[in-house]
């Protein structure tokens, strides 16, 4: 099995790759890995965890490869124990990023990660941009390949029925050039699934989330899962929620107040760039709850911090007789460690999904996702249910 | 439909009967009352919620009555609007409690408590006790009548076979005034499971949990549960150690602090009385987790808190490639805002098993119950799907 | 000894006058009033406690009296015993408020507050509203009159070299009607002064802080003080930053994120309006480090909690060998409660002043604001040491 | 200068001797340390930061070096960058501890530090082993030589007024081998102060404190300071105390709860030893308010926290009118970054005061410590002042 990562040399990515290659190694263990649950045994056999291959798009440092990366995240994060580090270099330094597109990624991304450099860059149309991406892709594939988007969050992209809503539209807006259209990380879903590859989506960018793209899987056979990985804040949100309803306590009010460092957060400190993700953090309360409590969901900018995501979280409810109560969580984790292994995970699971058969969204893979596709299973508790159940269902 | 409490005029009980009589006012809503929630609705055909009467044992101003106790609380704490309160005297004030037993209650309940005024001062021998109890209760009871026990917490009571392991046992071990096995919670327990009243048990204390009363409940025909109400940080606790586990993120660590004053506090600040709570609580995590991290549990007596409990709890874990993350919550409520529903809740749902012929323990409701009998179900979400299905499969 | 209240019938107005009158009936005690410390003892001969008389200025609820405005206040928070407020029915209900104006306060004060009677929508000029108000202040004043303005937060008004320069301008500005340069708070600042009344200015309001209105403090020998009660979040901060100075630790970053409800929160939530608060919040950190770490200062509207502020802080900072380490605080307190004794602190130690012949900004007065006029002095330790000694010094 | 630690290869010690070399190599710098601010600066002329020699007392891994002593210390915390430590190893490797004494070490040391080598493993008598502890450090010492203990904390001594109360009683003791009243951290003071070296305690343990000791080295001429080195939660407990005394806010209880892995925790997990911990942690508050809230102070063992003390504090207070409000804390920092650099601070400031001439207990250093010796000023603010004002008094 193989794994191609949009946004190769991101701490996430590179944390994914160096963790599967730490458990091939035996120098750490499956922790983390929720594909490596007992409740999970049988996956190896379709989805063995430590992958044949791993290559991917980037639009920065194309001249380096991917240990240096990694090694450029650690020495701001020292996000692991380093005698896990020294022991990957061999491993890793052979591992190339391809020059990717930014199209439509906005200044979060043009300004704070520069120098970039990408096909556009190049002069080409969007046309060749996508043979381009396609050629690299064929290049690495095999029967066995499944893609995961960890590239940075780009800014919404205005729905157009035209482009969006049918894999026709989309395809002639591609022949037209229609750059103002399309972004990066639809390009990056349109040839992964064009060519059978399953496609997850670990961030809240478009992906293969828009009408024409869902056509597309639906067509070809291939399943597909997203969007933005579940991993911090969001993740307590959801299995806490559930608790206030079950007891009949109403949430008054919700504040989720996060601050990051590092290049996502940089990123994400261009407004723009993060109003995808707010909204994404922003409904699941009230999609559990069933009611609109007031809520605050902000992230901010906090750069000493680097990749150790912050929360403050406070919920304001009140009980029985009316007596308002509180509630306060602080999550204090590292991104990149709790992002990881779920990257593996939903390849794994993606790629069991396609040898049963299964095409289309997978919303059985809820668990993994802020904003979960066509579902409004939310609660945290009962996604692992239905990850379970589907699971067992197929294999 | 009428309720029997054991320690009637405790905070829990009087705020449990003050918020019944509230919602029949319509001066206040349900909220707070999970057996109020719409997947139960037609509970109220079964067990509706407003109790037609309302009774039980003290052993403390048994020259005073539930409005002048529940008075007394409120001034401590103002823990509900104190509109709400002006309009129950009337309601309230005409409820008095009986005389009942404090055998074996430890020092937490005789000094902290004291005056303290018993059956057994009177000289009366164990089986003149259960009389007496038996008497306060069928003098109350009708076919649809319940008694949860919501006195203070007993220190734990050495198990005795002889004693404790049959229902012949322990009704000759009454008959032979064996004072040191027996405790008040249960003659209390065997009294109402003897005249078909189905038991709650809202604490830790040993109630209906002996091998001889639960023998008694089967023989009977008599649903009941317990042990001790999951209110507050065990029940954050049990619904959040599940995301650990599906996350197959290892918990090194788990501290819970918890602190309190009020009578419960100064009670629970005997060491002795404080011992079955303790260990309630400790369990809980190792249960779902499947390992034993290492566990704080601890509670202590802060005066000035009164019924407002705060629980500190801060959560080591290990997450992918061995890195530490971090978690702290604090849950800051008043512990009879959020214990005097269930109290309710339990008592309608037993109703209800009875009606249906339910016998024995209910373990379907542990999810009322901190050291839920006779299952190992700890998890809060599956426990509340569990009592969802069960009173479906039932109604 | 009076007192004038600008915004009487705010929540800190009304609970400094019940405070004040609790005091003095024996019902309460002194806790919270710093100028009733022992080491303030001969206060009491200058400045005695309990006032003799309390009025001031308002725009809304005119129709009203300070009781009933207390009591919506009170019922929205129950703030503080309400036995104690049952009992000060009779001493407030005849303190009633005189239409103020509302000039250049905002949409903040405009929408929310509405609605809303002023001196200008009864079509008055700039000169007339001076008049007005003037002419109120006059009817109550003694020898001992202090003002107070406990208004809503204004937005801040560009300074104008030529208006708020020069005493002679700001009287030209009146004069000519110049209603886009003058506030509500430079209008009750200039009345108080000019008639010889101590002023403190317990908001981030303009005020009495102009070059123009200072002058005019110093031509007329009054004393003044402010800006921007120092209640909470900020009050710890001063007293913590030093910590982090004194032991030569580096700050990398001070995050902090406050929430609150009510009228103030209301008001604050407009963007205008929150600005002097945010800028007066912030700059204490860096003045007290002498240098300038990252920081986040926010406050947001949360409904639910009234007029109970919540703040956030994390504080991350380096140490030896350049570790990074973590701080964290939560501020849980009742915002006029522990403002309301500080109006009549500043109130107090304003008439003693007067009483010495002080005159111009007490800078000393530093320890009760957030941005002290006229000083640099931010480290709440050394204040106090001042207020200590400049008193001692005159007394 | 030189400097001679007890405990020489524990985590303190370890840390601050490597700190000083990377100050000296440049690549660190000097955050952290008292003595470097700029207030301080002609410090430098009389004990110039880098040391010029280190050495001391250790009872544990007498075959290793500080070096690999670090190194192990490191493995556990990863307390500072590798890239630091890397560096160090030349300038480490060749200082040796001497073996010391664990006389009335209390099963803490005993047990958790095993296997432990001591001088009375030796089966030599009181005056051998003080004659054995001084050669070593004759064999060391110079004329600016400071002596500090940072061995593990010993349990309390009962106070035996015949051989602590006077130096002559403290002879006769050593000479008549009374084992059972005499602890390790006596001996090395008594062997420091009659040698003419300043010695510093920076442990709970009784050290120089005992009129005995006092009396040497008011003989002897020499400055000693102690007790406990204040880094943490009790370091923010004396900051930030005052603020409610100055503000006149009552506090009602103040709840400290401590965790810790690592020796030290282990060492305090044995109840006798942590008893000087927390009686010197618990009455800061006392001292510093004037009266006696309720506390909680506990210290407990959470072995996967290593060195990364974290600290939860919980204040209640009432404010104006009786309202309660709430504060809390949390302290989540390394304990031997912030203990090390305090470590090298005191060495400086006793040699200064040698060089000046001081004599006895230097109460002026109240700053350092938790429970410093001869003085009832708590407040860390007036204890800066006190160490500047003192300071620049002499230099
Ligand atoms: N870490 C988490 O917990 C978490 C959770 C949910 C979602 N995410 C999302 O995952 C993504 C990656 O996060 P990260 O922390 O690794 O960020 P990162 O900034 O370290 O990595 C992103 C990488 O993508 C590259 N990139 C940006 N645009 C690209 C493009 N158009 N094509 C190819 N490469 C591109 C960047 O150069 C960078 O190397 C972000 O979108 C983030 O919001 C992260
Ligand atoms: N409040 C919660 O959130 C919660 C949660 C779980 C369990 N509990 C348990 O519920 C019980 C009640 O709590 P509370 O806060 O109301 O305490 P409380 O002290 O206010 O009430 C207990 C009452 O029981 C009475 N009592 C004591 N021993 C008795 C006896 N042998 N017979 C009859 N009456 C007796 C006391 O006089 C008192 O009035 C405690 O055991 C507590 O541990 C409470
Ligand atoms: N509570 C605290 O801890 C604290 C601390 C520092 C500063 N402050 C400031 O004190 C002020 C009062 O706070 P509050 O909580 O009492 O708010 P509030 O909204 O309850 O009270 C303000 C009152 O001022 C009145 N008002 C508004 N504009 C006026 C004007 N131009 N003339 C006369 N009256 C006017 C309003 O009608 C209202 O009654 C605010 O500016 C707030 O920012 C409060
Ligand atoms: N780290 C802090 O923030 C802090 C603050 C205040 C006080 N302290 C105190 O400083 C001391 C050292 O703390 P640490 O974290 O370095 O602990 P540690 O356990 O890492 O180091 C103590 C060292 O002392 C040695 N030792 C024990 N008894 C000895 C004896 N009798 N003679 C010679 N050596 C002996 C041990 O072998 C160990 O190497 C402890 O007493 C601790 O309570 C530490
Ligand atoms: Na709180
Ligand atoms: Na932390």
């Amino acid at each position: 099995m193989k794994l191609w990562l949009f946004g190769l040399y991101g701490i996430v990515a590179t944390t994914a790759v160096a963790g599967d290659r730490a458990v091939k190694k035996g120098i750490t263990d499956t922790t983390g890995l929720v594909s490596s649950l007992p409740v999970f045994k049988d996956l190896e056999r379709y989805s063995p965890l430590n992958f044949d291959q791993f290559g991917g798009h980037e639009i920065r440092a194309l001249d380096r490869n991917l240990y240096s990366e990694l090694f450029s995240h650690w020495e701001e994060n020292q996000h692991f124990d380093y005698r896990i580090l020294k022991e990957l270099e061999e491993d890793l330094k052979d591992i190339k990023a391809k020059k990717g597109t930014a199209l439509n990624c906005g200044s979060g991304v043009l300004e704070e990660l520069k120098p970039v450099s990408t096909l556009e860059d190049e002069g080409l149309s969007l046309e060749q941009i996508v043979e381009r991406i396609e050629k690299d892709i064929l290049e690495f594939k095999d029967d066995e390949t499944v893609a995961v988007n960890v590239a940075s969050t780009e800014p919404v992209i205005p729905y157009d029925q035209e482009v969006h809503g049918s894999l026709e539209g989309f395809e002639r807006a591609i022949k037209e050039n229609r750059k103002d259209r399309i972004s990066a990380s639809m390009i990056y879903a349109y040839v992964s699934l064009k060519n059978g590859i399953p496609y997850g989506n670990f961030t809240p960018s478009a992906g293969s989330g828009i009408p024409a793209l869902k056509e597309l899987a639906e067509k070809n056979g291939v399943p597909h899962a997203g969007n933005d990985g579940k991993t911090g804040e969001t993740l307590v949100k959801t299995t806490l929620a559930p608790m206030f309803a079950y007891r009949n306590l109403k949430v008054l009010g919700w504040m989720g107040y996060n601050i990051l460092g590092d290049l996502d957060g940089k990123v994400l400190s261009h407004k723009q760039n993060k109003e995808s993700k707010v909204v994404s953090k922003d409904k699941v309360v009230s999609k559990i709850l069933g009611y609109e409590p007031y809520t605050i969901t902000e992230i901010n900018y906090f750069p000493s911090l680097q990749d150790n995501k912050t929360a403050f979280d406070f919920i304001h409810y009140q009980g029985f007789l009316g007596t308002k109560m509180k509630f306060y969580f602080t999550w204090d984790a590292v991104d990149a460690i709790v992002a990881a292994p779920l990257v593996l995970d939903i390849a794994r699971f993606l790629n069991f999904a396609k040898k049963k058969g299964v095409k289309g969204v997978v919303k059985e893979l809820a668990f993994f996702f802020k904003s979960p596709m066509d579902t409004d299973e939310y609660n945290t508790h009962k996604q692992f249910e239905t990850l379970v159940n589907w699971y067992r269902s197929l294999k």
